[in-house]
Protein backbone atom coordinates (compact mmCIF):
# COMPACT_ATOMS: atom_id res chain seq x y z
CA UNK A 1 0.00 0.00 0.00
CA UNK A 2 1.45 3.31 -0.95
CA UNK A 3 0.68 6.47 0.98
CA UNK A 4 -0.20 9.46 -1.74
CA UNK A 5 -1.47 12.00 1.11
CA UNK A 6 -1.99 12.77 4.79
CA UNK A 7 -3.21 16.00 5.69
CA UNK A 8 -4.36 16.59 9.72
CA UNK A 9 -7.89 17.50 9.61
CA UNK A 10 -10.32 17.92 12.74
CA UNK A 11 -7.81 16.55 14.82
CA UNK A 12 -7.32 13.43 13.09
CA UNK A 13 -5.55 12.62 9.58
CA UNK A 14 -7.25 12.49 6.29
CA UNK A 15 -5.13 10.03 4.20
CA UNK A 16 -5.30 8.87 0.66
CA UNK A 17 -3.62 5.69 0.04
CA UNK A 18 -3.33 3.54 -3.24
CA UNK A 19 -2.69 -0.27 -3.52
CA UNK A 20 -2.82 -2.61 -6.70
CA UNK A 21 -5.82 -4.93 -5.94
CA UNK A 22 -5.89 -8.40 -6.69
CA UNK A 23 -9.76 -8.06 -7.40
CA UNK A 24 -9.45 -5.66 -10.28
CA UNK A 25 -5.82 -6.04 -11.65
CA UNK A 26 -5.36 -2.10 -11.53
CA UNK A 27 -4.22 -0.01 -9.02
CA UNK A 28 -7.32 1.69 -6.49
CA UNK A 29 -6.99 4.36 -4.46
CA UNK A 30 -9.06 5.20 -1.82
CA UNK A 31 -9.01 7.71 1.09
CA UNK A 32 -9.34 7.20 4.88
CA UNK A 33 -10.25 9.64 7.73
CA UNK A 34 -8.61 8.44 11.17
CA UNK A 35 -10.10 10.40 14.05
CA UNK A 36 -7.14 11.01 17.32
CA UNK A 37 -7.19 7.83 19.39
CA UNK A 38 -5.36 5.97 22.16
CA UNK A 39 -2.24 3.95 20.60
CA UNK A 40 -3.55 0.73 20.87
CA UNK A 41 -7.52 1.23 20.47
CA UNK A 42 -9.62 -0.05 17.34
CA UNK A 43 -12.24 1.96 16.10
CA UNK A 44 -15.43 1.20 14.81
CA UNK A 45 -15.48 2.20 10.82
CA UNK A 46 -17.97 3.67 8.70
CA UNK A 47 -17.62 2.80 4.78
CA UNK A 48 -19.15 5.01 2.51
CA UNK A 49 -19.78 4.43 -1.38
CA UNK A 50 -19.97 7.22 -4.09
CA UNK A 51 -22.15 7.47 -6.82
CA UNK A 52 -21.39 8.12 -11.07
CA UNK A 53 -18.72 9.56 -11.99
CA UNK A 54 -17.07 10.24 -8.46
CA UNK A 55 -13.36 8.96 -7.13
CA UNK A 56 -13.11 8.90 -3.72
CA UNK A 57 -11.85 12.49 -3.51
CA UNK A 58 -15.56 13.77 -3.96
CA UNK A 59 -16.78 13.22 -0.49
CA UNK A 60 -13.19 13.77 1.32
CA UNK A 61 -13.29 17.02 -0.37
CA UNK A 62 -16.96 18.05 -0.27
CA UNK A 63 -18.50 15.34 2.94
CA UNK A 64 -17.88 17.66 5.70
CA UNK A 65 -17.71 14.18 7.87
CA UNK A 66 -14.71 14.78 9.36
CA UNK A 67 -15.62 16.76 12.23
CA UNK A 68 -18.13 14.44 13.35
CA UNK A 69 -16.18 11.21 13.08
CA UNK A 70 -13.69 12.95 15.24
CA UNK A 71 -16.31 13.45 18.13
CA UNK A 72 -17.90 10.15 17.32
CA UNK A 73 -14.77 8.62 16.95
CA UNK A 74 -15.50 6.19 13.51
CA UNK A 75 -12.55 5.84 10.83
CA UNK A 76 -14.46 7.04 7.48
CA UNK A 77 -13.31 4.96 4.33
CA UNK A 78 -14.16 5.74 0.66
CA UNK A 79 -13.36 3.48 -1.73
CA UNK A 80 -13.01 4.40 -5.59
CA UNK A 81 -16.24 3.76 -7.84
CA UNK A 82 -14.52 1.60 -10.30
CA UNK A 83 -11.36 0.36 -11.51
CA UNK A 84 -8.99 3.01 -13.67
CA UNK A 85 -6.46 2.38 -16.41
CA UNK A 86 -6.09 3.13 -19.74
CA UNK A 87 -6.10 -0.60 -20.20
CA UNK A 88 -9.72 -0.84 -18.08
CA UNK A 89 -12.32 -0.90 -20.65
CA UNK A 90 -14.88 1.70 -20.71
CA UNK A 91 -18.30 2.81 -21.90
CA UNK A 92 -17.88 2.48 -26.01
CA UNK A 93 -19.41 5.95 -26.27
CA UNK A 94 -18.03 7.45 -23.00
CA UNK A 95 -20.51 7.91 -21.36
CA UNK A 96 -20.65 8.68 -17.92
CA UNK A 97 -23.30 6.00 -16.30
CA UNK A 98 -21.39 2.73 -17.08
CA UNK A 99 -17.24 1.93 -17.13
CA UNK A 100 -15.24 4.03 -15.55
CA UNK A 101 -16.47 5.65 -12.62
CA UNK A 102 -19.83 3.33 -12.67
CA UNK A 103 -18.63 0.16 -11.50
CA UNK A 104 -21.95 -0.02 -9.68
CA UNK A 105 -20.43 -2.38 -7.13
CA UNK A 106 -20.68 -5.61 -8.78
CA UNK A 107 -18.40 -7.91 -10.29
CA UNK A 108 -18.88 -8.36 -13.60
CA UNK A 109 -19.63 -11.84 -15.46
CA UNK A 110 -19.51 -10.61 -19.20
CA UNK A 111 -16.45 -9.84 -21.44
CA UNK A 112 -14.41 -7.37 -21.96
CA UNK A 113 -15.20 -6.02 -18.24
CA UNK A 114 -15.18 -9.32 -16.43
CA UNK A 115 -11.30 -9.17 -15.55
CA UNK A 116 -11.51 -5.55 -14.19
CA UNK A 117 -14.79 -4.73 -12.72
CA UNK A 118 -14.93 -6.65 -9.62
CA UNK A 119 -16.03 -4.04 -7.18
CA UNK A 120 -17.88 -6.27 -5.04
CA UNK A 121 -15.11 -8.73 -4.32
CA UNK A 122 -12.71 -5.70 -3.71
CA UNK A 123 -15.37 -3.95 -1.25
CA UNK A 124 -16.13 -6.61 0.65
CA UNK A 125 -13.28 -9.12 0.95
CA UNK A 126 -9.77 -7.47 -0.75
CA UNK A 127 -10.66 -4.14 0.68
CA UNK A 128 -11.21 -4.56 4.38
CA UNK A 129 -8.30 -7.12 4.89
CA UNK A 130 -6.08 -4.11 3.84
CA UNK A 131 -7.99 -1.78 6.22
CA UNK A 132 -7.52 -4.05 9.00
CA UNK A 133 -3.89 -4.12 7.84
CA UNK A 134 -2.94 -0.95 7.98
CA UNK A 135 -5.49 0.86 10.08
CA UNK A 136 -6.73 0.12 13.65
CA UNK A 137 -10.32 -0.72 12.55
CA UNK A 138 -12.65 -3.45 14.57
CA UNK A 139 -13.96 -4.82 12.06
CA UNK A 140 -16.94 -6.09 14.57
CA UNK A 141 -17.64 -2.37 14.09
CA UNK A 142 -18.38 -1.80 10.58
CA UNK A 143 -20.92 0.90 9.07
CA UNK A 144 -22.13 1.40 5.66
CA UNK A 145 -23.35 4.21 3.76
CA UNK A 146 -23.67 5.65 0.16
CA UNK A 147 -24.81 8.23 -2.06
CA UNK A 148 -27.24 7.34 -5.28
CA UNK A 149 -25.07 4.71 -6.91
CA UNK A 150 -23.04 4.21 -3.56
CA UNK A 151 -26.21 4.22 -1.67
CA UNK A 152 -27.65 1.12 -4.21
CA UNK A 153 -23.90 -0.30 -3.58
CA UNK A 154 -24.27 0.07 0.66
CA UNK A 155 -27.59 -1.15 0.55
CA UNK A 156 -27.24 -4.42 -1.15
CA UNK A 157 -23.83 -4.99 0.75
CA UNK A 158 -25.44 -4.68 3.80
CA UNK A 159 -28.26 -6.88 2.78
CA UNK A 160 -25.71 -9.16 1.69
CA UNK A 161 -23.87 -9.71 4.93
CA UNK A 162 -25.90 -9.05 7.69
CA UNK A 163 -23.73 -10.05 9.98
CA UNK A 164 -20.96 -8.05 9.08
CA UNK A 165 -22.82 -4.47 8.77
CA UNK A 166 -24.26 -3.08 11.96
CA UNK A 167 -26.59 -0.42 10.30
CA UNK A 168 -26.61 1.09 6.60
CA UNK A 169 -27.79 4.32 5.64
CA UNK A 170 -28.08 6.36 1.92
CA UNK A 171 -28.82 9.50 0.28
CA UNK A 172 -30.60 9.62 -2.57
CA UNK A 173 -29.95 5.72 -3.57
CA UNK A 174 -30.70 3.91 -6.94
CA UNK A 175 -33.12 1.15 -4.48
CA UNK A 176 -33.76 -0.77 -7.66
CA UNK A 177 -31.69 -0.76 -10.62
CA UNK A 178 -33.53 -3.68 -12.54
CA UNK A 179 -36.01 -1.27 -13.02
CA UNK A 180 -34.67 1.73 -14.19
CA UNK A 181 -32.44 3.29 -17.09
CA UNK A 182 -29.11 3.47 -15.04
CA UNK A 183 -29.44 0.16 -13.47
CA UNK A 184 -30.49 -1.23 -16.69
CA UNK A 185 -27.56 -0.45 -19.15
CA UNK A 186 -24.93 -1.36 -16.32
CA UNK A 187 -26.59 -4.83 -15.84
CA UNK A 188 -26.80 -5.36 -18.88
CA UNK A 189 -23.29 -4.22 -19.76
CA UNK A 190 -21.51 -6.04 -16.63
CA UNK A 191 -24.14 -8.96 -15.98
CA UNK A 192 -25.72 -9.92 -19.12
CA UNK A 193 -29.07 -10.17 -20.36
CA UNK A 194 -30.46 -12.60 -17.98
CA UNK A 195 -31.76 -10.80 -15.67
CA UNK A 196 -32.28 -13.66 -13.07
CA UNK A 197 -28.65 -12.65 -12.57
CA UNK A 198 -29.29 -8.70 -11.49
CA UNK A 199 -31.49 -9.71 -8.11
CA UNK A 200 -28.34 -10.56 -6.30
CA UNK A 201 -27.24 -6.77 -6.59
CA UNK A 202 -30.79 -5.08 -6.90
CA UNK A 203 -32.37 -3.77 -3.31
CA UNK A 204 -35.87 -4.27 -4.12
CA UNK A 205 -35.16 -7.69 -5.35
CA UNK A 206 -33.14 -8.91 -2.24
CA UNK A 207 -35.72 -7.50 0.30
CA UNK A 208 -38.18 -9.27 -1.76
CA UNK A 209 -35.95 -12.55 -1.91
CA UNK A 210 -36.34 -12.89 1.63
CA UNK A 211 -33.13 -10.42 3.27
CA UNK A 212 -33.18 -8.21 5.82
CA UNK A 213 -31.19 -5.63 7.97
CA UNK A 214 -32.09 -4.51 11.23
CA UNK A 215 -33.23 -0.67 10.07
CA UNK A 216 -32.40 1.68 7.50
CA UNK A 217 -32.25 5.95 7.13
CA UNK A 218 -32.53 7.60 3.37
CA UNK A 219 -32.56 10.94 2.91
CA UNK A 220 -33.26 12.33 -0.19
CA UNK A 221 -34.02 15.64 -1.86
CA UNK A 222 -37.49 16.46 -3.42
CA UNK A 223 -35.79 18.71 -5.80
CA UNK A 224 -33.18 15.93 -7.19
CA UNK A 225 -33.24 15.66 -11.26
CA UNK A 226 -33.12 11.89 -10.65
CA UNK A 227 -35.83 10.96 -8.20
CA UNK A 228 -38.61 10.04 -10.54
CA UNK A 229 -36.44 8.44 -13.21
CA UNK A 230 -33.74 6.98 -11.20
CA UNK A 231 -34.14 6.23 -7.86
CA UNK A 232 -37.78 5.45 -7.22
CA UNK A 233 -37.59 5.98 -3.25
CA UNK A 234 -41.34 4.50 -3.30
CA UNK A 235 -40.07 1.20 -4.30
CA UNK A 236 -38.22 0.93 -1.21
CA UNK A 237 -40.72 2.25 1.03
CA UNK A 238 -43.38 -0.35 -0.11
CA UNK A 239 -41.07 -2.94 0.03
CA UNK A 240 -39.30 -2.30 3.95
CA UNK A 241 -43.50 -1.76 5.08
CA UNK A 242 -44.26 -5.16 3.08
CA UNK A 243 -41.01 -6.81 5.17
CA UNK A 244 -41.57 -5.15 8.30
CA UNK A 245 -37.70 -3.66 7.72
CA UNK A 246 -38.38 -0.03 9.73
CA UNK A 247 -37.13 2.58 7.67
CA UNK A 248 -36.68 5.89 8.29
CA UNK A 249 -37.23 7.68 5.28
CA UNK A 250 -37.52 11.68 4.85
CA UNK A 251 -38.11 13.27 1.75
CA UNK A 252 -36.21 17.37 2.04
CA UNK A 253 -38.24 20.06 0.14
CA UNK A 254 -36.04 21.97 -2.37
CA UNK A 255 -32.63 19.78 -1.86
CA UNK A 256 -31.12 18.45 -4.86
CA UNK A 257 -29.00 15.54 -5.97
CA UNK A 258 -25.62 16.99 -4.65
CA UNK A 259 -22.89 17.30 -2.36
CA UNK A 260 -24.62 20.23 -0.79
CA UNK A 261 -27.41 17.86 0.07
CA UNK A 262 -25.07 15.24 1.25
CA UNK A 263 -23.03 17.10 3.58
CA UNK A 264 -26.07 18.63 4.69
CA UNK A 265 -27.38 15.12 6.10
CA UNK A 266 -24.04 13.59 6.78
CA UNK A 267 -24.09 14.86 10.35
CA UNK A 268 -27.75 12.42 10.83
CA UNK A 269 -26.28 9.42 9.11
CA UNK A 270 -23.20 9.50 11.16
CA UNK A 271 -24.61 10.11 14.51
CA UNK A 272 -27.14 7.13 13.00
CA UNK A 273 -23.97 4.87 12.73
CA UNK A 274 -22.36 6.01 15.46
CA UNK A 275 -25.19 4.83 18.03
CA UNK A 276 -25.53 1.25 16.33
CA UNK A 277 -22.27 1.10 16.42
CA UNK A 278 -21.93 1.55 20.39
CA UNK B 1 -26.38 39.87 -12.70
CA UNK B 2 -26.70 35.81 -13.81
CA UNK B 3 -27.96 32.80 -11.41
CA UNK B 4 -25.32 30.26 -12.35
CA UNK B 5 -26.54 28.00 -9.85
CA UNK B 6 -28.55 27.45 -6.33
CA UNK B 7 -28.67 24.58 -4.59
CA UNK B 8 -29.87 24.35 -0.60
CA UNK B 9 -27.78 23.17 1.86
CA UNK B 10 -27.58 23.88 5.71
CA UNK B 11 -31.01 25.27 5.50
CA UNK B 12 -30.01 28.01 3.70
CA UNK B 13 -29.18 28.66 -0.43
CA UNK B 14 -25.62 28.39 -1.71
CA UNK B 15 -25.49 30.03 -4.69
CA UNK B 16 -23.27 30.99 -7.58
CA UNK B 17 -23.17 34.29 -9.58
CA UNK B 18 -21.56 36.30 -12.74
CA UNK B 19 -21.73 39.48 -13.20
CA UNK B 20 -19.99 41.78 -15.93
CA UNK B 21 -17.13 43.58 -13.92
CA UNK B 22 -17.10 47.64 -14.73
CA UNK B 23 -13.71 47.47 -12.20
CA UNK B 24 -12.08 44.56 -14.27
CA UNK B 25 -14.06 44.66 -17.91
CA UNK B 26 -14.71 40.81 -17.43
CA UNK B 27 -17.38 38.77 -15.84
CA UNK B 28 -16.56 38.13 -12.90
CA UNK B 29 -18.04 34.95 -10.96
CA UNK B 30 -18.42 34.66 -7.00
CA UNK B 31 -20.51 32.36 -4.58
CA UNK B 32 -22.72 33.82 -2.00
CA UNK B 33 -24.25 31.66 0.88
CA UNK B 34 -27.43 33.10 2.32
CA UNK B 35 -29.20 30.91 5.61
CA UNK B 36 -32.68 30.99 6.26
CA UNK B 37 -33.98 34.19 7.71
CA UNK B 38 -37.54 35.64 7.73
CA UNK B 39 -38.56 38.11 5.47
CA UNK B 40 -37.41 41.88 5.40
CA UNK B 41 -34.06 40.87 7.88
CA UNK B 42 -31.12 41.77 6.98
CA UNK B 43 -28.14 39.12 7.96
CA UNK B 44 -24.23 40.43 8.87
CA UNK B 45 -21.61 39.32 6.25
CA UNK B 46 -18.34 37.70 6.26
CA UNK B 47 -16.30 38.18 2.95
CA UNK B 48 -13.83 35.13 2.40
CA UNK B 49 -10.78 36.14 -0.25
CA UNK B 50 -9.02 32.71 -1.37
CA UNK B 51 -5.46 31.68 -1.77
CA UNK B 52 -3.48 31.55 -5.42
CA UNK B 53 -4.66 29.30 -7.78
CA UNK B 54 -8.37 29.40 -6.42
CA UNK B 55 -11.37 30.42 -7.33
CA UNK B 56 -15.19 30.76 -5.75
CA UNK B 57 -15.23 27.39 -5.80
CA UNK B 58 -12.23 25.76 -3.05
CA UNK B 59 -13.83 27.29 -0.38
CA UNK B 60 -17.28 26.77 -1.63
CA UNK B 61 -16.83 22.97 -1.99
CA UNK B 62 -14.36 22.64 1.04
CA UNK B 63 -14.51 25.35 3.36
CA UNK B 64 -17.67 23.56 5.68
CA UNK B 65 -18.75 27.03 6.57
CA UNK B 66 -22.37 26.69 5.96
CA UNK B 67 -23.39 24.45 8.85
CA UNK B 68 -22.07 27.30 11.06
CA UNK B 69 -23.34 30.32 9.27
CA UNK B 70 -27.15 28.58 9.39
CA UNK B 71 -26.28 28.52 13.11
CA UNK B 72 -25.18 32.15 13.57
CA UNK B 73 -27.24 33.93 10.72
CA UNK B 74 -24.03 34.91 8.36
CA UNK B 75 -23.77 35.76 4.78
CA UNK B 76 -20.77 34.27 3.39
CA UNK B 77 -19.49 35.89 0.52
CA UNK B 78 -16.62 34.18 -1.71
CA UNK B 79 -15.17 36.15 -4.72
CA UNK B 80 -12.99 35.04 -7.34
CA UNK B 81 -9.05 36.00 -6.57
CA UNK B 82 -8.90 37.53 -10.25
CA UNK B 83 -9.96 38.95 -13.41
CA UNK B 84 -10.35 35.74 -16.00
CA UNK B 85 -10.76 35.48 -19.81
CA UNK B 86 -8.85 34.95 -22.97
CA UNK B 87 -8.29 38.55 -23.35
CA UNK B 88 -6.75 38.82 -19.94
CA UNK B 89 -3.04 39.30 -19.35
CA UNK B 90 -1.31 36.21 -17.68
CA UNK B 91 1.93 35.81 -16.19
CA UNK B 92 3.89 35.22 -19.20
CA UNK B 93 5.41 31.76 -18.53
CA UNK B 94 2.31 30.44 -16.92
CA UNK B 95 3.22 30.67 -13.42
CA UNK B 96 0.78 30.04 -10.71
CA UNK B 97 1.75 32.42 -8.58
CA UNK B 98 0.97 35.99 -11.11
CA UNK B 99 -1.46 36.72 -13.47
CA UNK B 100 -4.89 34.53 -13.61
CA UNK B 101 -5.96 33.51 -9.82
CA UNK B 102 -3.48 35.56 -8.45
CA UNK B 103 -4.56 38.81 -8.66
CA UNK B 104 -3.70 39.54 -4.79
CA UNK B 105 -6.13 41.94 -4.59
CA UNK B 106 -4.56 45.08 -5.84
CA UNK B 107 -5.36 47.75 -8.40
CA UNK B 108 -2.69 47.34 -10.55
CA UNK B 109 -0.89 50.49 -12.15
CA UNK B 110 1.25 48.70 -14.64
CA UNK B 111 0.77 47.71 -18.08
CA UNK B 112 -0.86 44.76 -19.19
CA UNK B 113 -2.53 44.12 -16.17
CA UNK B 114 -3.51 47.75 -15.40
CA UNK B 115 -7.07 47.85 -16.93
CA UNK B 116 -8.00 44.09 -16.00
CA UNK B 117 -6.56 43.90 -12.68
CA UNK B 118 -8.10 46.20 -10.17
CA UNK B 119 -9.11 43.91 -7.54
CA UNK B 120 -9.31 46.28 -4.64
CA UNK B 121 -11.99 48.56 -6.50
CA UNK B 122 -13.70 45.61 -7.46
CA UNK B 123 -14.03 44.16 -3.94
CA UNK B 124 -14.32 47.56 -1.88
CA UNK B 125 -16.80 49.21 -4.30
CA UNK B 126 -18.32 47.16 -7.05
CA UNK B 127 -19.12 43.87 -5.13
CA UNK B 128 -20.63 45.50 -2.14
CA UNK B 129 -23.09 47.36 -3.99
CA UNK B 130 -24.06 44.38 -6.38
CA UNK B 131 -24.91 42.41 -2.97
CA UNK B 132 -26.56 44.85 -1.58
CA UNK B 133 -29.09 45.12 -4.20
CA UNK B 134 -29.27 41.64 -4.98
CA UNK B 135 -29.36 40.08 -1.00
CA UNK B 136 -30.36 40.66 2.11
CA UNK B 137 -26.82 42.18 3.64
CA UNK B 138 -26.88 44.90 6.50
CA UNK B 139 -23.77 46.61 5.31
CA UNK B 140 -23.19 48.17 8.45
CA UNK B 141 -21.93 44.45 10.28
CA UNK B 142 -19.17 43.41 7.81
CA UNK B 143 -16.40 40.83 8.59
CA UNK B 144 -13.36 39.78 6.28
CA UNK B 145 -10.92 36.89 6.39
CA UNK B 146 -9.13 35.10 4.16
CA UNK B 147 -6.91 32.56 3.35
CA UNK B 148 -2.69 32.75 2.54
CA UNK B 149 -3.36 35.13 -0.46
CA UNK B 150 -6.58 35.73 0.52
CA UNK B 151 -5.36 36.32 4.01
CA UNK B 152 -3.27 39.07 2.92
CA UNK B 153 -6.30 40.76 1.24
CA UNK B 154 -8.48 40.60 4.68
CA UNK B 155 -5.59 42.17 6.47
CA UNK B 156 -4.86 44.97 4.08
CA UNK B 157 -8.75 45.34 3.40
CA UNK B 158 -9.82 45.65 6.87
CA UNK B 159 -6.50 47.71 8.06
CA UNK B 160 -7.86 50.20 5.48
CA UNK B 161 -11.73 50.20 5.82
CA UNK B 162 -11.74 49.95 9.85
CA UNK B 163 -15.03 51.77 9.94
CA UNK B 164 -16.43 49.42 7.71
CA UNK B 165 -15.07 46.37 9.03
CA UNK B 166 -16.16 45.24 12.78
CA UNK B 167 -13.80 41.77 12.46
CA UNK B 168 -10.83 40.46 10.50
CA UNK B 169 -9.06 37.40 10.97
CA UNK B 170 -6.41 35.02 8.14
CA UNK B 171 -5.73 31.30 7.47
CA UNK B 172 -1.90 30.91 6.78
CA UNK B 173 -1.56 34.75 5.53
CA UNK B 174 0.87 36.29 3.59
CA UNK B 175 1.66 39.20 5.93
CA UNK B 176 4.58 40.95 4.17
CA UNK B 177 4.27 40.44 0.62
CA UNK B 178 6.93 43.25 0.01
CA UNK B 179 9.37 41.42 1.46
CA UNK B 180 8.89 37.45 0.60
CA UNK B 181 9.42 36.55 -3.14
CA UNK B 182 5.41 35.75 -4.14
CA UNK B 183 4.80 39.43 -2.85
CA UNK B 184 7.74 41.06 -4.54
CA UNK B 185 6.90 39.43 -8.38
CA UNK B 186 3.41 39.94 -8.04
CA UNK B 187 3.92 43.77 -6.50
CA UNK B 188 6.22 44.22 -9.08
CA UNK B 189 4.41 42.92 -11.79
CA UNK B 190 1.24 44.55 -10.87
CA UNK B 191 2.74 47.85 -9.34
CA UNK B 192 6.03 48.64 -10.50
CA UNK B 193 9.57 48.89 -8.99
CA UNK B 194 8.85 51.69 -6.77
CA UNK B 195 8.67 50.34 -3.78
CA UNK B 196 7.01 53.06 -1.80
CA UNK B 197 3.62 52.63 -3.51
CA UNK B 198 3.44 48.94 -2.65
CA UNK B 199 3.08 49.86 1.20
CA UNK B 200 -0.98 49.91 0.84
CA UNK B 201 -0.48 46.56 0.28
CA UNK B 202 1.66 45.55 2.67
CA UNK B 203 0.08 44.11 6.30
CA UNK B 204 3.47 45.37 7.75
CA UNK B 205 3.65 48.15 6.36
CA UNK B 206 0.33 49.49 7.24
CA UNK B 207 0.72 48.83 10.89
CA UNK B 208 3.71 50.78 10.82
CA UNK B 209 2.51 53.21 8.83
CA UNK B 210 -0.23 54.09 11.84
CA UNK B 211 -3.09 51.69 10.31
CA UNK B 212 -5.30 49.53 13.31
CA UNK B 213 -8.19 47.48 13.45
CA UNK B 214 -9.24 46.59 16.43
CA UNK B 215 -8.33 42.99 17.29
CA UNK B 216 -7.21 40.02 14.72
CA UNK B 217 -7.34 35.86 14.46
CA UNK B 218 -5.07 33.90 12.59
CA UNK B 219 -4.77 30.56 12.33
CA UNK B 220 -1.51 28.89 11.14
CA UNK B 221 -0.35 25.05 10.68
CA UNK B 222 3.16 24.61 11.47
CA UNK B 223 3.45 21.77 8.68
CA UNK B 224 2.86 24.70 6.08
CA UNK B 225 5.52 24.21 3.78
CA UNK B 226 4.84 27.96 2.68
CA UNK B 227 5.82 28.98 6.34
CA UNK B 228 9.40 29.87 6.68
CA UNK B 229 9.85 31.62 3.28
CA UNK B 230 6.19 33.30 2.00
CA UNK B 231 4.08 33.54 5.23
CA UNK B 232 6.73 34.90 7.72
CA UNK B 233 3.60 35.07 10.62
CA UNK B 234 6.35 36.04 13.30
CA UNK B 235 6.75 39.63 11.51
CA UNK B 236 2.99 40.35 12.12
CA UNK B 237 3.49 38.95 16.09
CA UNK B 238 6.50 41.65 16.01
CA UNK B 239 4.12 44.50 14.45
CA UNK B 240 1.06 43.69 16.28
CA UNK B 241 3.00 43.77 19.54
CA UNK B 242 4.75 46.85 18.61
CA UNK B 243 1.39 48.57 17.35
CA UNK B 244 -0.42 47.32 20.75
CA UNK B 245 -3.09 44.92 18.32
CA UNK B 246 -4.38 42.26 19.98
CA UNK B 247 -3.71 39.23 18.19
CA UNK B 248 -4.75 36.08 18.65
CA UNK B 249 -1.73 34.12 17.08
CA UNK B 250 -2.27 29.66 17.08
CA UNK B 251 0.67 27.84 16.05
CA UNK B 252 -0.94 24.39 15.00
CA UNK B 253 1.05 21.08 14.92
CA UNK B 254 1.40 19.13 12.38
CA UNK B 255 -1.28 21.52 10.17
CA UNK B 256 -0.31 22.27 6.60
CA UNK B 257 -1.64 24.98 3.96
CA UNK B 258 -4.56 22.82 2.52
CA UNK B 259 -8.16 23.29 3.30
CA UNK B 260 -8.19 20.62 5.35
CA UNK B 261 -6.41 22.87 7.77
CA UNK B 262 -8.94 25.83 6.96
CA UNK B 263 -12.05 23.91 7.09
CA UNK B 264 -10.90 22.25 10.47
CA UNK B 265 -10.65 26.23 12.25
CA UNK B 266 -13.59 27.46 10.16
CA UNK B 267 -15.99 27.82 13.05
CA UNK B 268 -13.65 29.33 15.39
CA UNK B 269 -13.07 32.16 12.83
CA UNK B 270 -17.26 32.35 12.10
CA UNK B 271 -17.88 32.20 15.86
CA UNK B 272 -15.14 35.42 16.04
CA UNK B 273 -16.60 36.85 13.44
CA UNK B 274 -20.49 36.74 15.03
CA UNK B 275 -19.84 37.93 18.65
CA UNK B 276 -18.08 41.27 16.71
CA UNK B 277 -20.71 41.37 14.30
CA UNK B 278 -23.64 41.26 16.88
Amino acid sequence: MEHVSASPSHGGIQGVYTHQSDATGTPMTFSVFVPAHSPGTKLPVVWYLSGLTCTHANVTDKGEYRRLCSELGLIFVAPDTSPRGEDVPDDPEGAYDFGLGAGFYVDATRRPFSPNYRMRTYLTNELPALLAEHFPVDLTRQAIMGHSMGGHGALTIALRNPDRFRSVSAFAPIVAPSQVPWGRKAFRGYLGDDEQAWRRYDTIALIKDGLRVQDILVDQGDADGFLAEQLKPDLLVKACADANIPLTFRMHRHYDHSYFFVSTFMEDHLRWHAERLG
